[in-house]
């Protein structure tokens, strides 16, 4: 029973190491547990299918668990959760959902637990139509709500990566949508200029975007009514922020005779204020968890004993539960996204199979859609967060068009690029625009191979007038930040 | 006098020196001398203008020579051909349109003299409907004779990208397309697998193609009316090669009454079979080619004497008609494309204001666009020509979606990727599909930085459905290409 190789968490880290392991060492007994019913679906596609792009539920999921079982020969087990890790005995404890709790020996041992939606105390969230959205069955729910209740406002709470996505869908469902974020503006990763972007069209498309205003509860019967918000009558944001010109009956704010509150009406509520690593059970175990809060693991994946830092040999966390190197700063991340759990899952099965394997870094690259335009960034952007790893930022925005003025069907990308004073090494970007966002990955590439300025500037990408102008906006962007650096 | 910043050629590398130096150095006189009429235009505009996309001819001039006149202070002289070049004096014989030949003595020298087509001792060649489209005038005037003579059949002779792009602008005017190709392949550069995606597409689109097919020439009284070709009854190539379903009247071959000839009508002839360095003025003048018979330059674009091999300290070459190092080999190399053009001369032109800045290398990257298709391509694809620069290439080919499966609009990308089997370093890749092809970009910039595929796998690109699948479709080829090597 030593051989044996067990992972906790049926989805992306869990799911591709152990179709690797098989594949590597197709002898070698694997065995997943995983909680819930889905398994290896596409998060990332749930405000599709809410938006009724995606036709079934189903076609969310790469690979079904059937084909798990009976092509890649892995024994995965739905409905099981894992409610124990013990590393010394090297086994872990078992509740099925019909059934005996039992031990289960392993040779290796992966978590991959995932996160959770992060759900603040807010009044009401127990309330009929308030949801996050962190799992197949919420989006389920969501699309049902929507399909059977008919709701005609929606108040999103949280302005990150899913509030956006999650907008564009409801919009598109024939809601009237209003954003909340407590923050002073949307999308706090991208960075100043991509968020002012994305924000002054979530308003050309009728969101009501309610900035710095940080949300109370929610309020009805039965079934949600309306959110209360705090209005900050201090600085005057809230209004500051609000564009009168896209506010609707439905979404008006009516002050309720407290100075400091005012409630408006939202029949459906999307909770989606960021995600948190699901540690507790590593941390009971005495595993380690890093400066992030996640579980903390070395090139390959292993884990570490809390109690005396040793490695743990044989245990592996991989996916948002667990911590990935950022390429820039050489620290510790937490960057819950798909491809770092799949890859890091998938580089786990590879080492227990046999063939050892690092599971790679992350430079946090991401990109959104929000109706038509599209934001990406990677690196390190914020330049409080630069100066914090010790580097001495500078930067420029540039609008470059993604095609040549005489060709057809281009359009402006907005480019902000950042580097550090001294070594003139990039350090991350940040795009938004309606075509060529995708471009974001030549500067994920660069800040993974330690470019200058100077080396990003003069790195040879494509160009013909169908598809960039002679100078790709990535280009531009470095060579004003070069020529702004040169000047300082 | 000694301070005069003199170029040579007023397109994109002589242009983008001048302006640059003018902007470093406001104080240096700078005066550019061009034989034509036409400065900094984008050639690779033309094709479209060809098509019928691109309106005015003018909109392929980047600045216009009163711009560069008025606003940068460049002292351009449209309609002077400089005839000579003496190192020794530090000076320039000038030959003006009007007027009488003089001196000019320069402070520094930029050599852009750019490169010609290519045209082989075709008969016929002079005869009326017979183009290369080596500059604007010719653009103009192919453009006018389709306008003019509502010509029916088009023969391209060369399945560069030229050839490629000039059948897609000749069929969208209504003309029946054959191309002829004396290699068994188009596009040479770009792989076996992208080039015979690319063929299948024109064969589709209704182009003729005829491989391994070398014309004679053209045959007509005043005005062209057929091209005599080669057939090459020794082993059937070019009848396997044409698609008898695409073949039409107007493109069918008739024997005529010789075995080794046939003559299919054309009453527009495109030769596009490549470009040659325009070398006889510096080589004239003592300045050293290269190996590949481009002007050999430093790292900074300076030129050496081809009697010494000393470096002619001011005087430069940039453009089509000198070397870059290729990123990959090291070597010089010659890839007469636009934005080595013009960083090289904008880098020369940082120089000579006073800024000394690399030229930068070529990684050979090129792209174009084929109907329906694009295909692009960088670094080392052809074994070949890696063996011959030392390396021991691998490949795979992979054919991977822009999108995940469940979200619409995504198309087949075919990624062939090359690495060194020793090293495990990314030499190249070609790309080919529908949409995406700027992704090669990313592969552009990992071999600028010279990554192993290991690297190239691990690099952090962006994901979310409406852009990518979780593993972008060059991540793919690179986790499939480290897995073929780690099983040799």
């Amino acid at each position: 029973m030593k051989d044996l190789f067990v992972v906790i968490g049926g989805d992306a880290a869990g799911m591709s190491a152990a179709s690797k392991a098989k594949r590597e060492d197709p002898d070698r007994e694997v065995i997943v547990f995983e909680k819930g019913e889905w398994v290896s679906y596409a998060a990332c596609g749930m405000p599709y299918y809410v938006k009724g792009e995606v036709e079934e539920l189903d076609d969310l999921v790469a690979v079904t668990a059937e084909a798990f079982r009976e092509e890649r020969d892995v024994d995965l087990r739905t409905g099981h959760e894992v409610v124990g890790i013990d590393t010394d005995a090297g086994s872990v404890t078992v509740e099925p959902d019909d059934g005996e709790t039992f031990e289960q020996a392993y040779g290796d041992l992966l978590i991959g637990t995932g996160a959770s939606a992060i759900e603040p105390p807010f009044d009401g969230l127990d309330l009929t139509g308030v949801f996050t959205i962190h799992d197949m069955d919420e989006a389920d729910a969501i699309e049902s709500y929507v399909a059977e209740h008919d709701p005609e406002t929606a108040a999103i709470v949280g302005g990150g990566y899913v509030g956006v996505e999650m907008a564009e869908a409801l919009d598109a469902r024939g809601l009237d949508v209003s954003m909340y974020e407590m923050l002073p503006r949307t999308l706090q990763p991208f960075g100043e200029e991509t968020a002012r972007a994305v924000e002054d069209h979530l308003r050309e498309q009728g969101v009501e975007l309610h900035l710095e205003t940080a949300v109370q509860g929610f309020v009805g019967d039965d079934s949600v009514e309306s959110v209360r918000y705090e209005i900050d009558d201090g600085d005057g944001a809230e209004t500051d922020d609000s564009d009168d010109s896209t506010t609707d009956d439905g979404g008006e704010a009516e002050a309720d005779g407290d100075d400091h509150g005012a409630t408006a009406a939202a029949d459906l509520v999307i909770v989606g204020v960021g995600v948190a690593p699901n540690t507790a059970l590593a941390e009971e175990a005495g595993i380690e968890l890093g400066p992030t809060g996640a579980i903390a693991t070395d090139d390959y994946g292993r884990t570490f004993d809390a109690a005396d830092g040793s490695t743990l040999e044989h245990v592996y966390a991989a996916g948002d539960c667990a911590e990935a190197d950022n390429v820039v700063t050489g620290e510790p991340d937490h960057v819950p996204l798909a491809l770092t759990a799949n890859r890091a899952g998938r580089a786990i099965g590879a080492t227990v199979g046999g063939d050892p394997t690092q599971t790679g870094g992350t430079a946090g690259t991401a990109i959104v859609k929000a109706f038509d335009l599209g934001a990406a960034r990677t690196g390190l952007i914020d330049e409080e967060v630069a100066r914090e790893a010790g580097f001495d930022p500078v930067s420029v925005t540039i609008d470059a068009p993604t095609r040549p003025h005489y060709y057809p069907g281009g359009a402006k990308l907005t480019v902000t690029l950042v580097a550090d004073a001294d070594s003139a090494r990039v350090l991350g970007a940040s795009v938004v625009g309606r075509d060529g966002v995708k471009r974001i990955d030549t500067v994920a590439t660069a800040i993974t191979g330690e470019f200058t300025v100077a080396e990003l500037q003069n790195t040879d990408l494509a160009y013909a007038p169908p598809f960039s102008p002679v100078w790709d906006p990535i280009l531009t962007a470095a060579k004003v930040l070069r020529g702004r650096m040169e000047d300082d």
